[in-house]
C-alpha cells in the first residue's frame, strides 16, 4: 500500500496501521482521529468530505467524546471505515487530498482518553513477573502459587483514575509499616513504580450469564493500548492481603491515545508458550494467539535526556487475551464496550527486560544506572515514564506511540 | 409532618423518608421518582404541574435513565427538591393533588438500577464478620490480620454486573479445588452465598490528587442502599491469593431500587464502636457516624413462604463510611457521581446476626432451618434471597424497601 502521506521512517503509524484515537484541536472540538505518519486525519471533516458514503452508519458517533459509541457500530463497520480510510490515503484522487484542515500535524492537536473505561480489569498473566515477584517475596522454590498455572489470575481495578498519556500523576500518600515496626506510619509512597503492561478495550458487549469462548474471544476486542500500571509496592505491602491491591494501584493508570486495531496486528500472531500442566478445557485454544510486540520503558528525569531501562515483548505472556477473556466471563461476568483488560506487568526472561523497577531494582538491592549519571531503584519526583511499542515483519511496521507520564510531588 | 397521601402502618417510604430511584411504566419512558407509601410520584409530572417552579435547575434531569445527572445537580438542589416534595405532600392544597397519573401505586410500575455505577468498591468494614472470617480459614487466635484494625481494608469489585432487586442472578460455573485434590475441577460453584451489606452513592466527584477528609466526607455521599454481594466461595478459596476475590464475586451484586438520603438517615445517628489501637490523624473523626438502622435477611424456597435467617444492624460497623472514604482518597484517587461503595458484609454480635450463610452455617458444618421445613448451608437453585431494612426512632420510620433477587442455575 502506498499512500500519498509523507510517513516518516520507523514512523509507528503507517498506512498498515490506522489507529483510532479522541482528539481536538484549538478550533475543533473532540473527535475521532485516525494517526497517519505525523499527522491526524479529522474523521468529521473526511465524513464531510463524502469519505464514507459508501458506509451506512450514525455519523454523530465521529464527533464524540469517546470512541465507545463508534466501537458499538460493530467490527462490520468499524473495519469498513478503516480499509476505506487506508483506501482514500492511498489514491491519488481522494478528496481528502484536497480537503481543507482534514489532516492535521499530531503536535498541534490534544490527544484524550480514547474511551470511558467502565470496568478496568488487571491480570498477572506474565509467568516472568509472576516468578520474580514470588522469589522476591515468598519462596524461590515455590515460586508461583498453586493456582498461577490453572487460571489466568485477576482483579478489578479503578477505572475513574485511567488518564490519557501526557497527563501526570501525583506521588500518592498513605499507610506503610516500616521495617521492624508493628504499627504502621503515614507517609508519601518512598517506592512508586511502574509497571510495563498492555491493554485490550472491549468491542461487543455480553449480557450477564453469558460466556466469550476462546475461539470467538478476539471478536469482542476493538484493540490494543500501553498501559503504565503506576504502583506503590510500599503501601501495596502492607494493604493487600487478604483482598487484593488497592490504594497501591487506584492512584492513577496511563494509557496510549491511540488504539491500535486487532486487525492491524494480526500479521504479528505467533505462538504463545507451552502451557504445562494442561489447561481445563474452557481454557484451551487452537492457532495463534499470541502477538510479537516490541515494548521498551524509558525514565526521563527532568530536563535529562531519557534512558531505555527494559525491553521486553508482549509475545512473552503465558495466557494470552482469549483465555483472559474466557476465564473472565466463564461464571457469566458480563463486559460493556470500552471495557479495559489489562496484561499485567509484561516481563521478558532476563534482568534486562523487566516490567518494573521492583524486578529491575530487586526489591531496591539494586541500582538501575541513567544516560545523565543518576541512578534510581524506584521513580523520583518529576521523573517521566515512557513507554513505547511496536510490531515489525517483513517491512510492515505497525506501533502503539507511546505512554508517558510525570510523577509529580505528593500534593 | 403530617401527608395527604395514604402511608400504611410500618410503610418504610413516609413522609420522613422520599427515598429516589428510576421507574417506568407501559405509557411513561424511565424517569425519576421518589416512594411514598405505596406509591412513586411522578417528578417529571410533578415538575409539570409546577411543584418546582420555585427552584432553578435543568429539568431534563427528570426524564432520565439514571439519577446521576440529578445527583449531579447537588445536594443544594436536591435537598431543596426533595423538601419541596416533603412541603407539597403535606399541602392540602398542593398542585399533586389534583394532577393525573402523579402518583403511580408500585405494583404498577417497573423499578431500574438508579444509577450508572462508574465504579464500585467493596469494603471489609464489619469487625464481627472479619473475625468469624479469619477463625474459620485461619488462626483463631489471631483471625484478624494485622491491617485489619489500622485501615479500612477494601478492594474493586465489578459494576458491570450490580442489577437491580428483582433481576435474578445464575449460579456461576469455575474452578474449584476440592479437598484432597491438588488440581482444579470445573463445576457449578456448590458453595453459592449472600453477603448482607448496604452501599453509599458518591454524590459529588473529586478530581485526580484530591482527597476527602472525615469532617466533610458525608458531603460527598448521595445516600444509601441495600446491597447482596454474591459470592460463590468454592471459586474464591481457590482464586483469591495473591490479588484477591475475582470471579468469585463478579457474577452479579444485587442493589434496592430506592437510594435513601442522607438528609433521611440523619435523625439516626449514633456513635459507632471504640477504635483501638488509635487509628491514624487522617482517620479520626469527630461526632456520630455509625447509623442505626435495622436489617434482616429472608430466604425463599419457590413457592414457599420466606423465613428470616439473620438480623443484623448497620449500627455495628467497625469502619463508618466517613473513614472509608477518607482512606479510599488519601492517596488522591478520584470519586465520581455514581459511584458505589459498598460495606463489606454486616454481622452482628451473635450467631442469629451473621450476614452470610458462610457465618451462619459455620463453614457448612452447621444447617440453616427453613419454615417450611427445609435447611440450607448454602444457597440453592430457585431460592430468592431477601433483605430488607429500616430505621425507627420516636415514632418515625425511614426505610429501603428490599432487595431480592433469585438464584438461577447454572446456565
Amino acid at each position: 500500500m502506498n499512500t500519498w502521506v509523507q510517513i516518516p521512517q520507523n514512523s509507528d503509524f503507517t498506512i498498515h496501521n490506522i489507529p483510532f484515537g479522541i482528539f481536538s484541536t484549538n478550533n475543533t472540538n473532540m473527535r475521532v482521529g485516525i494517526a497517519i505518519g505525523d499527522e491526524v486525519l479529522d474523521l468529521v471533516l473526511a465524513e464531510k468530505a463524502g469519505a464514507f458514503k459508501n458506509i451506512s452508519f450514525d455519523i454523530n458517533v465521529l464527533e464524540s467524546k469517546t470512541l465507545n459509541d463508534f466501537i458499538s457500530l460493530g467490527k462490520e463497520i468499524t473495519s469498513k471505515i478503516r480499509e476505506t480510510i487506508q483506501q482514500e490515503l492511498c489514491n491519488e484522487n481522494s478528496v481528502l487530498k484536497n480537503t481543507d484542515n482534514v489532516l492535521i500535524l499530531q503536535n498541534k492537536v490534544t490527544m484524550h482518553l480514547p474511551v470511558s473505561v467502565g470496568d478496568y480489569t488487571d491480570f498477572y498473566s506474565s509467568i516472568e513477573h509472576a516468578t520474580n515477584v514470588g522469589i522476591m517475596f515468598r519462596d524461590p522454590a515455590n515460586a508461583l502459587l498453586p493456582n498461577w498455572k490453572h487460571l489466568p489470575v485477576g482483579y478489578h481495578g479503578r477505572a475513574s483514575s485511567i488518564i490519557v498519556s501526557g497527563e501526570p500523576v501525583y506521588r500518592p500518600k498513605g499507610q506503610v509499616l516500616p521495617p521492624n515496626h508493628t504499627t504502621p506510619i503515614f507517609q508519601a509512597s518512598a517506592r512508586v513504580d511502574f509497571e510495563l503492561e498492555m491493554g485490550f478495550v472491549i468491542g461487543k458487549e455480553t449480557k450477564l450469564g453469558e460466556t466469550i469462548n476462546t475461539e470467538k474471544a478476539e471478536e469482542y476486542i476493538f484493540g490494543k493500548v500501553l498501559f503504565n500500571d503506576w504502583s506503590a509496592r510500599d503501601i501495596q505491602k502492607w494493604e493487600y492481603i487478604p483482598l487484593g491491591p488497592f490504594l497501591a494501584k487506584n492512584f492513577g493508570s496511563s494509557m496510549s491515545p491511540w488504539i491500535v486495531t486487532m486487525e492491524a496486528l494480526a500479521p504479528f500472531k505467533l505462538q504463545g508458550p507451552d502451557q504445562e500442566p494442561e489447561v481445563l478445557p474452557y481454557l484451551k485454544c487452537d492457532g495463534l494467539k499470541n502477538y510479537d510486540i516490541n515494548l521498551e520503558v524509558l525514565i526521563q528525569p527532568e530536563n535529562c535526556e531519557e534512558t531505555v531501562v527494559s525491553k521486553s515483548n508482549f509475545k512473552y505472556m503465558y495466557w494470552n487475551m482469549s483465555q483472559q477473556l474466557a476465564h473472565h466471563t466463564i461464571n457469566g461476568c458480563n463486559v460493556k464496550v470500552g471495557d479495559l483488560m489489562a496484561s499485567g506487568t509484561i516481563s521478558g526472561k532476563d534482568d534486562t527486560s523487566y516490567g518494573s523497577m521492583l524486578e529491575l531494582s530487586w526489591a531496591g538491592k539494586h541500582t538501575v544506572k541513567l544516560n545523565e549519571g543518576g541512578e534510581r531503584k524506584f521513580i523520583q519526583d518529576n521523573d517521566t515514564v515512557i513507554m513505547r511499542g511496536y510490531c515489525e515483519k517483513d517491512g510492515i511496521r505497525v506501533g502503539f506511540g507511546e505512554v508517558s507520564s510525570k510523577l509529580l510531588p505528593a500534593l
